[in-house]
């Protein structure tokens, strides 16, 4: 991290004030209180100490104690005053990461919406209409507005990877137990997991490898001798590795354009040598539904359900009335009915690991679609049941799980999901890599445009359209003298515009072809969007824009091409 | 094995009709069938075929399927007539056994009394007026009366290890789920294992181990990863191992000698080289305590909670009273409680695992009384939990457990148990060896008895009194002339009588000093004892009767002494 941790921590409280999100935070951290202690961080890096996760910004899911801040689970009535850190966080304290404040969630972690807290819903990071997805919510936004660098979630059926889908960033979510629940609010405590949020997979695993590992206090925690058992080996991917995807008819109702999208990504993998088989994931999905319509449902009633039932006056305001019903649900569940469902459950596994065997991992959508708010609100419960598809069996199966973006689709992230057998955390996180770290984007603003003469070299690249953006308020964009027609793009600070463009994914191959093959005078460097987001985009030296027209004021190439044609009459010169 | 598989078995069935033992058997299988089986197993052996258990009658606990003979899980309503062997049953055979039978339980396996059966309550092996323990009540006495060699248990919460302890015999309860219960009736599902009873530490052992292995039915089954996970040095006893046993008021309730008999089994392990640490195992008894006292009992409910509910009428006849109220409790347990007992449970094991840090194993006496009928009748709930309180935390703390005699008290047999870490089955094993294999039985029938003038070397060798005997009815006892004066026994067939004899036990280095001391005319051979069994003993060469007076119509050493003393008025030359 070439940042200091000051300057981070500053960067993240400017961007919380900037932005209108106040729905992410349940509470914030006295941002003087922030920079003491990033301040002490850079100390310490000052004088030689290692620091791996110094200069980062850190959120955390408000069902995970941080000394200092109250707990609250999403529920002002739960609140209370931890007097240490989650083992989770005092680990990546200790790493040097700073935490700013505690996330908005669905209240006790019941749901994978985004919408059940009475600290508001969470609106998505890409489309305010849409859900953010939860329960890890705020901690989801957080990361993917770029406040933060990592943010903690926790995953019961979900919670760590369809926020991660929704707000297309990474979810880590490591074999249940490898990271302590110590100092967690309990959502179902036998299948709870911490999880990692980035924007980034080598930083969400890294920061989640370096939050694992037993404490001596949480009787779930996995031992060191468990991991030592399995060989390096057996958790990483063959040279010639196969992975399982669904059948067909088992990814019927996505929405639009998602099996597109998804068959997009299984190729990709496929292009590097990873075998695709698909598989009657059956097993799997019946397990899933045994978490919502058995009597599993009472280990939530263990956790949280006296508070509900001691606090039923509060339903309807402090307490969410969705979580509390199904809460309490929980309540007349039997005992020989869980142990019932505890043998299905049994059976299914051993189905599971057939079904599997042999494969490195299974690559799924991470969910299914992505509601408005108005569509979920007119199936709150079906609605929130279809997002956890393919996450909710993970956990009940003792499988490790890892979301990734995988491209856009109407302007909102489209993401997969690598699950394995417990332990294989590192097989899915190689695989994950295959799939996306190949993957640059691109900020066009000229001939690479959709339609635009240039634009057949992308595609030869194999480049894939993400969406349209437009650049910070500081640059300006010339008419260059050149065949075919180009604009140039120079950030020239105040007086400056926003300019249209388009971002386009290329595999980093790709990428480096296309980068070393540009004639003068294009260059590409980093470019800042509106949305205070950066990324690789067309630039020029400054000797070419001597003479050229200024021609910031009509907002984009485009726009400006239309208006000379529509001046000059003339045909485009191709 | 030098005996056939048809000698063997006809043998069994001889000391069938012999004792009167009816209640050990809930089916006995046709001889003719047997004995045919055993005609093919002698015929594959002959052709060269390698079966390790070739030349063993067997019998299996009536909750176990055995193709061809019903299953019961003693109650005549549950009947029903399997298709196919269960895994351990088909495994056993394989390998060579011959099974004669399905053995009496307490119903269900539910109880650790041997009483509960509507086929009656099976005697113990040594006295008929003590309970035999349960629930694997009747395998554990047709071992211990020598009907069969090995005979299958179950184990949920000591029933493969209290009936062992109360008839002297060895009981390997291997680490839960290494032999698949496919084919088992369950009492608690997670809980239950498959266990072997034999008299001897090491077949059983062995024959356990040829049972165990995923059958890729049982999803229960612990897979060969698991195992082949953990490394030889951490499953075997270290050079110089130490053992935990209980704090000395955790020994407090033993029955009467008990305690003494302990001490004695720790002091003879201390001997071979073993440290031996007292340690609080009050988180191991609070675990077994949930076991009653919790919802885990709604497992019983879940297994067969709904054959006994609707057979209500049958109670008190072919249902047992005892088992169909324990089990009809976990009916209306909640799932929630489980779920609160389940963490309880975690949180124990966490603090047994700190307990037990550092030791390989830890011993305790297997049970802690052994009730009379009409004692247990007294208190048969609280007595039946006086027998758990060694054996049932095992199961639940996932740990592997060896219940080994170790010796007699008021003749009635003491028994003490190794309990160790899942996957530890080989450490449990070595100590037990260390305790027991060390030791061997020896028929003493003259100057060697209590009392007599010799008995001093058997004492300087560490001998133990075992048990008053008799030969079998074809030995002979003649009064030698030595100094001091010995009987000579000869085995001279029909026209032989019984002779009264002691059997003690010497540890084995002792037993080789003693025999390699011998002056002529002593010998050591096997002796056949009148119920059936076969101990090393004292005979002397046939040269040294010749003008010997025959003295067995005395019926023993003892009484022909007194005769003579009271005859000759002489005083006995010591």
């Amino acid at each position: 991290m070439t940042i200091s941790a000051v300057s981070r921590v500053q960067l993240a409280y400017e961007r919380i004030r900037q932005l209108d999100r106040p729905e992410i935070w349940i509470t914030l951290r006295d941002e003087s209180d922030a920079l003491l202690e990033a301040a002490l961080i850079d100390k310490r890096q000052l004088v030689g100490e290692v620091l791996p996760l110094a200069g980062l910004a850190a959120a955390v899911k408000d069902n995970i104690d941080v000394a200092g801040l109250p707990t609250t689970a999403a529920a002002p009535s739960f609140r209370f005053e931890p007097d240490s850190d989650a083992t989770a966080v005092a680990r990546l304290r200790a790493a040097g990461a700073v935490i700013i404040g505690k996330t908005n969630l669905d209240q006790f972690a019941t749901g994978l919406v985004g919408t059940r807290s009475p600290y508001g819903a969470v609106r998505n990071a890409w489309n305010t209409a849409r859900i953010s997805g939860g329960s890890s919510s705020g901690s989801a936004v957080a990361v993917a507005l770029g406040i933060v660098d990592v943010s903690l979630g926790t995953d019961t059926a979900g919670s760590g990877r369809v926020p991660a889908a929704l707000n297309g960033i990474v979810g880590v979510k490591l074999t249940r137990g490898r990271i302590p629940t110590t100092g967690v609010v309990p959502a179902c405590r036998t299948l709870d997991c911490v999880t990692v949020f980035a924007r980034d997979l080598d930083l969400a695993t890294r920061t989640a490898e370096m939050l694992a590992g037993a404490d001596g206090i949480d009787p779930l925690a996995r031992t060191a001798a468990e991991l030592a058992a399995v060989s390096l080996e057996e958790v990483t991917i063959p040279p010639r590795p196969r992975v399982a995807v669904p059948l067909p008819a088992q990814l019927n109702g996505l929405a639009e354009g998602w099996a597109t999208a998804f068959d997009a990504a299984v190729f990709q993998l496929s292009e590097t040598g990873v075998e695709i088989v698909a598989v009657d994931i059956e097993p799997l999905l019946e397990a899933a539904r045994l978490l919502y319509e058995g009597a599993f449902v009472a280990e939530r009633f263990a956790a949280v359900g006296q508070h509900i039932d001691s606090h039923r006056d509060l339903i309807g305001t402090d307490l969410d009335p969705t979580v509390s019903s199904i809460v309490l649900g929980g309540a007349t569940k039997l005992a020989w009915e869980y142990y019932a469902d505890r043998e299905q459950l049994d059976l299914l596994r051993l189905a599971s690991e057939k079904v599997l065997a042999g494969c490195s991992a299974l690559l799924t959508p991470t969910t299914t679609w992505h509601p408005t708010f108005d569509e979920l609100a007119a199936d709150p419960i079906g609605g929130n049941s279809r997002l956890g598809r393919f996450t909710n069996f993970a956990n009940l199966l003792d499988m490790t799980s890892l979301a990734v973006p995988a491209g856009v689709v109407d302007n909102l992230p489209f993401g997969v999901m690598f699950t394995a057998p417990a332990f294989h955390d590192l097989a899915v996180h190689q695989l994950a890599g295959r799939l996306i770290s190949r993957r640059i984007e691109l900020l066009v603003v000229g001939a690479h445009l959709s339609g635009q003469p240039l634009n057949h070299q992308l595609i030869a690249e194999g480049a894939s359209f993400v969406r349209d953006v437009k650049t910070g308020a500081d640059y300006a964009l010339y008419a260059l003298d050149t065949v075919p027609p180009k604009p140039g793009l120079l950030r020239i600070g105040d007086g400056g515009d926003s300019i249209r463009g388009e971002v386009w994914s290329l595999p980093a191959a790709g990428f480096g072809r296309f980068v070393a093959g540009l004639p003068n005078p294009m260059t590409i460097g980093p470019v800042a969007l509106v949305d205070g987001t950066s990324v690789s985009g067309f630039l020029c030296e400054p000797i070419a824009i001597q003479g050229a027209e200024d021609i910031s004021s009509y907002g984009g190439w485009l726009a400006w091409r239309q208006a000379v044609e529509a001046d000059t009459q003339l045909p485009v010169k191709v």
